[in-house]
Formats: structure tokens, C-alpha cells, sequence
């Protein structure tokens, strides 16, 4: 790969992006609609093309050493292709993100200050072996008025770039220009950086993937990014509540997904319900085949735990392993969870209203759940139709984010010869 | 100066504000504003000793250096103390930016969903030779809920350590913990560096000051930054337009304050207007001791004027130049501000409601005017009662910031047992 074709094209792609953006940023919603359907049409069309793609990425040297869950979500049919095509769909009935007016004032000069949603512009996105996303994000980004370019996992490529082709041409077709959706056309990892220095083009990036890649993209990045790092969430059972409820909580947020980040990862006690709790809890994880790691006051009363370390109260497991303490207050529970959490989901299981409260405004996350698994993190339980991400950060954007959080916004100030 | 000494005071002086701040988040708005008032009493009786304290900057090798627009921001007296606690009493009398509702729904399952502003946390504020900054920035982090880190500039040493010292004092007899306001205490630029790494205790940097500061600011720092490069500022007069009151919007966009970010740099004239323009134009400018550099087509007209180059549209004069630029059409304009601009504020002189809408909808630009002067993108004009800046940027907060900028937010999650 020659550095310099790469970066010329680069720059290429970048202006057409800027280009296309500008068309996008005032479309009206009619007309996204009815792409997002042509769109979803020329998929399903395509379907034996992608799926063709697909065999190419399985059968490539890349995907031998992919294990048996990556491949799994590599791999596309008939049936994941229709999905992608309704998830278009889905995002395109939306209401708009775009020209919502968030504020509107008159000032006593007579000045009429209006606050609207805009999108961003060009947004980049950086993903792993998942195809889907491809069509997911494109979608997303068209919705929300902003052109995008895409940089898939290299196991992807061949499917990657069947679908940005296809959902491209099928822009195009309606009418919009070129650009809308393109894919870096390189394998080869050296791209990225160079990508990631075009903040001339690019007005935000979103990395999606593994907290290694997520952090390449931050150190890597010259524009804003959005960003979720890990899920090391928590729900404190405290002193008084329904110990039912709160184990069958537990066993769903820990067991039903453990691979995702908003499952649970330490469960923090109130010492005073631990002897009633403890063994209740301990079986209902037996039967799920959770590996338990306590501190000495459960692993006492839980013969079969075995001893936490410090650093299993950082972890964030994905599997079938639960740390758990014991604490004496919700005031202890709150400082562990905010000292060792990673600002994502956190609850509460709690019959006490003034703990709740406590809990719920202290606990420094993003989304602080009362009485209800940590699982419903996601934007698509949220109401928010696509989801583009989480974001454990703090600006713009915090917890799951939809179309909306795609856009920014501007001021129009309406005056007739104002001075000032 | 010390490193080791320095980190270890910084890492005190963090989780000192760590604390603070989580006191702060959960204030009522009634003893913010109570501790506000009170804080302004204290500057008040502390007067005498914050003059004495700013002779001390004033009689300082520093202050021989600077310039006498530099001495003056520098210099307090009695009117400029009392302007700095009427401001504090300003912040504390509006609306309480924290916990207000920004979504509520409730799901299909039951479960209540709640989005509300939260404060930040800790923010860190950097910035020039300006003592009345101190108190401002203190006030607004208060009352948004967040503790402040503050480090202003050398020149201003003893009187922004008085300042704060006094008002930190003062919140701490209202009841509030030690480390609402603090600032460095070190007059060496060593110390900025580490504190812009310390992002486990500061969650955002706001850098206030010229385009050299903030750009070391954002390239040493590791948590996110809020921040304004430059204000190259536009107006573009449309072929069919009130001349009178388009001199009228340019005289006091270019004159009123042409020191400032919001002040006019370059002009847009549509070249069917230019004829009958350029020359009144040139004469209320000329009147105002305005340099004009000019286009060819201009300069054809304006025998005074200069020949602009194209570093000239790119310029930021912040003096009492002005470039000018004729234009075929409102698309051209657009395309010119796109490109040359700094996306701060740009505005349209025009009586086509269609070329305005136009222009309106595609300048990428915080804050877009029509038949208005630029003069008025600031958090007062805008009504927000107090402004901490001016964000050029696209994430979080863009054009004028106040409180409510000042805030994230989070989701509260209230269940009775919901599982996924």
C-alpha cells in the first residue's frame, strides 16, 4: 500500500463525504424515508450478492483463525440480510432528528433566537467483524441528515463492501449524490491512522468494538469521538427488599446475555439481609452455573465462592463469573460503585424509598436503574428504534444513543437592522 | 519547583474537588443561591484586601511586560469588585440548571424512564490575565453543580488566589466542604501540563484566552475540552437589500468592538449590488477608519482600497480591517463562509426570503443571522444571564455557553421487578 495514493484517496472520499453532507443536512424527511425504503428494496435484491461476498470473507485465511461466536456473527443469510433491510426501514419511519427546534426566544430588542437540531456532517465509524453494521450505521447516519464513511473489521471486508455498494447505488438511484455511504477500500490497518487525522472531513467518529480498539481510535483521533470503554456494572441488594424479585434481577442482568456490556458484573450486599440472602442467592446461581468470587463475609456463608481480589471488583467478565461484597450502608455501595465502576448501569434493589433516592442521585452513571435488570440499557428498549452505540462519556452524548444523538445544533437569530 | 511535590499536591487538590463536587450535585437551588449571595458579600467586605492583593500583580516584572489594553483587563478597583459580586447574585438568581427534566417515558413494560441534567463534576478552567474571570467561572460551576480547578494567568497570580481563596472561604461558612473553588498555586506554567492529565478528577477543561493557549490545552489534554479557536465572521449583503440598515449592521459589526470573536473580518457583497453599494459603504467605513482589502471588483470601485490576498479571507484582524469579496450568488457566499470561515457567526443581509432560508440552512455555523449584526452571539445577548464562552465546536455545546452547558446528563431507570 502506497502511503500517498492512500492518503490522496483518502481525501478524495473525504470531499465527496463533505459534499454529499451538505445535500443530506436539508433533505426532507419525506425523501430519507423513501431512500431508507429503496435502500432496504436494494438489499433484499442484492441478498444473493452479499451472501455471495459473505462466503468470500468465511472462506478467506482471516476468518480460519476467528472463533466459533465470531464467526457466528459474521456470517450472513437470507434471513440476516431481510433483517438488515427491516432495521432500514425501522430507522427510516423515525420522526426526524433533523430541524427539531430546541429552544426559541424574542428578546426585548425585538432579535428572534431559534435553537435547531442539525447534523453533524461527516461522521466516521470504526467496527469489527460485523457486517450488520454496515447497513445499521449507514442507516442511522442518513436519518439523522449526515453522510458517512465506514472502516469495517478486515474479516468483513468482502461483505462490508458488497452492502456500502449496494446501499450507495441505491442513494444514487434516488437522487442523491454520491458519497452518502462509502467504505474504506483497504484490508490493510495502515488506512485507519490516516483516516483519523481528517478532521478536516470528518466531524465525529464512533469506534465500535473491543475497549483495545476503542482506545487505538481515542489516542489516534484529531476529531471528537464518541465512545463507551466497558461495562462494569453493579445492583446493591439492600437491607430491605424483595429478595425474589431481587434473585430473579440478578439471574437475568448476570445469565440472560453475559457477553454484552450492560450485564452485570459485581453484586454488592447489605450486610444486614446477607445470611437471609446468601444461600437463596448462591443456589440460583448454582443452577445457572455462575462462578461466584466474594469477600470473606459471603464466602463464609457460601462454602463453594471463591475469594474476590481487588482487581475482580474492576473486572468486567463477560461470562459467567460474578464478583460480589458485602457493604454496610448504600453510602458504601455508592462509593464502590463509583470508585470501581465504569460510569454505564448501575441499580439499586431496594424497598427503601430514601435509599433509592440516595442511590439514584449519587451514583455517578449513566443510566442508575431502581428495582429492574441492568440489561434494559440499549437504545432499542429505550424507545429509541436504532441504537448507533453507548457512550460512557459525559459530553454530548451519555448512555444508549439514537438518531438524535447524531445531530448537534445551531442558533438562527432573526433580526430586522438590530445593533448592538 | 518540584514534580513530584507538584503531582501530589494536584492529586490532593482533584480529590478534594472530587468530594466537593459530589456534595454540589446534590444541593437544592436554594442554598446554591444562598451561598452565591454570600460569596458576593464576602468580595464585597473583602474589597480592600483584593485591590492589594491585584498592586502586588500590578508593581510585578510580569506586568511591566504587558500592554496597556493587557494592564487595564488586569487592573481591579472598587466598581470592578462589585461588578464581580453583582455577577455572582446574577448566577445565583436564575433557574436551577440541575435536575431539570429533559425526557420521561414510560415504556411498554412499566418501566419509568427519566432523562435529567446532572451536573459534570470537576471542571478545570484555564485562561489569561483577567482576574474577574475567577470569580465568573466560579459562580457558573457552582450553580451548574460542579466544584472548578482554576488556573489563570501568571500576571494575575496574587489577585486570582485572593479571589478565590475568598470565595471558597466564604462557601465553606455556608456549609459547603472544602475545594468548591480552587486554584493553583503555583505561578510556573509546569504545573499545566499535569493538571490537563489528571483526568480521573477533572471530567471537562474549558481554556479561555487566545488561539495559542487553547490549542496547547487541547493537544496536552486527556480529558475532554469545551473551546473556541477564532471568530472569522461574515456578513454577506444579497442583491436586494435595505442598503441603510445593511451600513447600519456592518458599522457596528466591524466598529463597536473589533477586539472581540463575534466582531465582522470580511464582507460578502452580491456583485448585482455592488455598483450602488461599494461606494456609500466605503465612505462609512472610511469614516470609521476602516482599512478595506478588496477584489479586484471592489478595488475597481474603491479607489482606496487595499488588494486582499488569501490569507486575508482567512484572517482574524481583531483590529479595524476588513476584507471584502464579491459574489455571483447566495450559493457562492455560502460556499465562501464553508470554507474560509471558522463556523462562529455569519450572517445574511438580504430582503429575499428565499436566499435567506438558504443561507440560513447551509452556512455551518453556530450561530447563522439574518438582518442582524454578529456583535450579538454572547451568552447575555442570548438571554442565558451569565456565559462561561463561546464553543466553535460540534459536540455538546456550540455558540454561546452558559449553565445549562454547564450540565450532562443521565437516565434514572424506575422498575418494579422488569426483567429482559
Amino acid at each position: 500500500m502506497n502511503e500517498f495514493e492512500v492518503r490522496s484517496q483518502l481525501e478524495e472520499m473525504g470531499r465527496r463525504a463533505r459534499v454529499a453532507a451538505t445535500e443530506l443536512a436539508v433533505l426532507p424527511d419525506e425523501k430519507k424515508r423513501f431512500c431508507l425504503n429503496e435502500m432496504a428494496r436494494a438489499l433484499r435484491l442484492a441478498s444473493s450478492d452479499i451472501i455471495a461476498a459473505n462466503r468470500m470473507d468465511l472462506q478467506s485465511e482471516k476468518a480460519a483463525k476467528l472463533s466459533g461466536a465470531m464467526i457466528d456473527r459474521l456470517t450472513l443469510d437470507e434471513a440476516r440480510v431481510e433483517a438488515m433491510a427491516k432495521g432500514l426501514e425501522t430507522v427510516g419511519a423515525q420522526r426526524d432528528p433533523v430541524g427539531r427546534i430546541l429552544m426559541e426566544t424574542t428578546r426585548p430588542n425585538g432579535l428572534k433566537i431559534r435553537k435547531i437540531s442539525v447534523p453533524f456532517g461527516v461522521i466516521g465509524i470504526i467496527y469489527e467483524a460485523r457486517p450488520n453494521v454496515t447497513a445499521d450505521a449507514a442507516g442511522i447516519c442518513l436519518k439523522a441528515g449526515n453522510a458517512v464513511i465506514l472502516r469495517g473489521g478486515s474479516e468483513a471486508f468482502h461483505s462490508n463492501s458488497k452492502i456500502a455498494e449496494v446501499l450507495n447505488r441505491a442513494a444514487m438511484a434516488c437522487g442523491l449524490p454520491d458519497g452518502i455511504v462509502q467504505i474504506l477500500p483497504w484490508t490493510d490497518h495502515a488506512a485507519v491512522p490516516l483516516m483519523l487525522k481528517m478532521d478536516r472531513y470528518i466531524d465525529l467518529v464512533i469506534p465500535r468494538g473491543g475497549e483495545r480498539l476503542i482506545r487505538a481510535v481515542v489516542e489516534a483521533a484529531t476529531m471528537p469521538v464518541l465512545k463507551h470503554y466497558k461495562g462494569v456494572c453493579h445492583l446493591f441488594v439492600d437491607e430491605k427488599c424483595d429478595i425474589d424479585q431481587a434473585i430473579r434481577i440478578i439471574v437475568n442482568a448476570k445469565c440472560q446475555r453475559p457477553g454484552v456490556c450492560n450485564a452485570l458484573e459485581t453484586l454488592l450486599i447489605h450486610r444486614n439481609i446477607l445470611s437471609d440472602f446468601a444461600p437463596r442467592f448462591a443456589g440460583a446461581m448454582r443452577e445457572n452455573k455462575v462462578e461466584l468470587r466474594g469477600d470473606e463475609a459471603f464466602c463464609r456463608l457460601v462454602s463453594d465462592a471463591k475469594k474476590a481480589t481487588e482487581e475482580d471488583y474492576f473486572a468486567e467478565y463477560l461470562a459467567l463469573v460474578l464478583a460480589v461484597k458485602t457493604v454496610d450502608t448504600v453510602e458504601a455501595a455508592v462509593e464502590h460503585i463509583n470508585h470501581y465502576g465504569s460510569r454505564h448501569s448501575d441499580g439499586i434493589l431496594s424497598a427503601i424509598p430514601g435509599n433509592i433516592d440516595y442511590f439514584l442521585a449519587r451514583v455517578d452513571s449513566s443510566t442508575c436503574y431502581a428495582n429492574a435488570s441492568t440489561r434494559f440499557t440499549d437504545g432499542g428498549e429505550f424507545g429509541m428504534g436504532a441504537e448507533i452505540g453507548i457512550s460512557t462519556d459525559k459530553l454530548h452524548a451519555r448512555g444508549p444513543m439514537g438518531a438524535d444523538e447524531l445531530t448537534t445544533y445551531k442558533y438562527l437569530v432573526f433580526g430586522n437592522g438590530q445593533v448592538r
